[in-house]
């Protein structure tokens, strides 16, 4: 991040981080751009631009692990499946744990139409994600389920609570490593089993 | 519900689902329930005492309905199941629809540490009864779980989102009915898988 646009950002994120979403105002960001809140709005229209934009740099962060993670080699399918949702889940818990105050940018996000249809989208490219490594494992005779795409929804719907940051946070966060793994032996041995 | 206090509640109930718990004044609510201020606060110390009571209602309420439902004979333990979680689900989805602003309560909730106790209660308490269940399909050769306390946490994890009210309300309420049905046709897949 270069430029008027990267300062904004890099000072919005480090007062989200410390103050938290709500409490943090445009005259905070821009003080600490070192600009004028005129100038800043050259850039951002509101605090919530601001904010989708600090959850943007989250999500294409998370994304490029989650490409790294698929282009190693995996020794099973479901090996894959199992790392890609637990280092999905993990990116998360390791944010909030770090700053708890992260999750009000869930939670704003959550209230912006704009910030819904993006986290959406993030969501439905996750099981499209799912759905090919499930179609690999069915091709390979790992997995015996008859419908890929609806298997992977399945997987998604069944993890959707460890994925999302306030579902995180109130699940109690230092159990959710291990309820997490419980509940994919549970789901592979799902995908595995021929009725 | 007879008494002061059930006027109370009945008042804080019709508000809430009305207006909103956050907008609700104890003074409405007082007004509502013909009394004084000060007389309410000789059966409640302060709203969210009253928000914890109603929410106990609900509680009771789906309780009771789900002994019924586990009364009842079932074909099979996974169909008791399914039609258990079903159950569970259906119970708050349907609140929800006829009175969104319920999920303010569950919201209140979560932010009371009286409120976050009594719900991992009930969380537990469903654990248990799934726990049973699956103890009862092992019995009968249905299942092939190694540990059902185990597996029923892990059917409770993967169901998890389902259950919790802001969740149902932020997945996309009119999803949630088939979303759900095809989770749980994997859940039980699992359930059932001898390795």
């Amino acid at each position: 991040m270069s430029g008027a646009r990267g300062a904004i950002l890099r000072a919005a994120l480090d007062l989200f981080m410390r103050y938290g979403f709500s409490k943090t105002t445009i005259a905070d960001i821009a003080r600490d751009a070192e600009m004028s809140p005129a100038n800043l709005y050259r850039f951002f229209k509101n605090k919530q631009a601001i904010g989708l934009a600090v959850v943007e740099l989250y999500i294409q962060e998370s994304d490029a692990g989650a490409a790294a993670l698929l282009a190693d080699p995996a020794s099973t399918e479901e090996d894959r499946l199992r790392r890609l949702i637990t280092y999905y889940v993990t990116f998360t818990v390791e944010r909030i744990r770090a700053t708890p105050k992260l999750v009000e940018l869930a939670e704003m996000m959550i209230d912006a139409s704009e910030g819904v249809a993006r986290a959406d989208a993030h969501l439905e490219s996750e099981i499209q994600v799912l759905a090919s490594i499930i179609q690999a494992g069915v091709d390979k005779g790992e997995f015996a389920v008859a419908d890929p795409a609806i298997a992977a929804r399945a997987v998604h719907n069944a993890t959707k609570f460890f994925l999302a940051p306030f579902a995180i946070a109130r699940h109690g966060i230092d159990r959710v490593e291990e309820d997490l793994a419980i509940t994919l032996d549970l789901i592979c041995a799902g995908l595995r089993c021929r009725d």
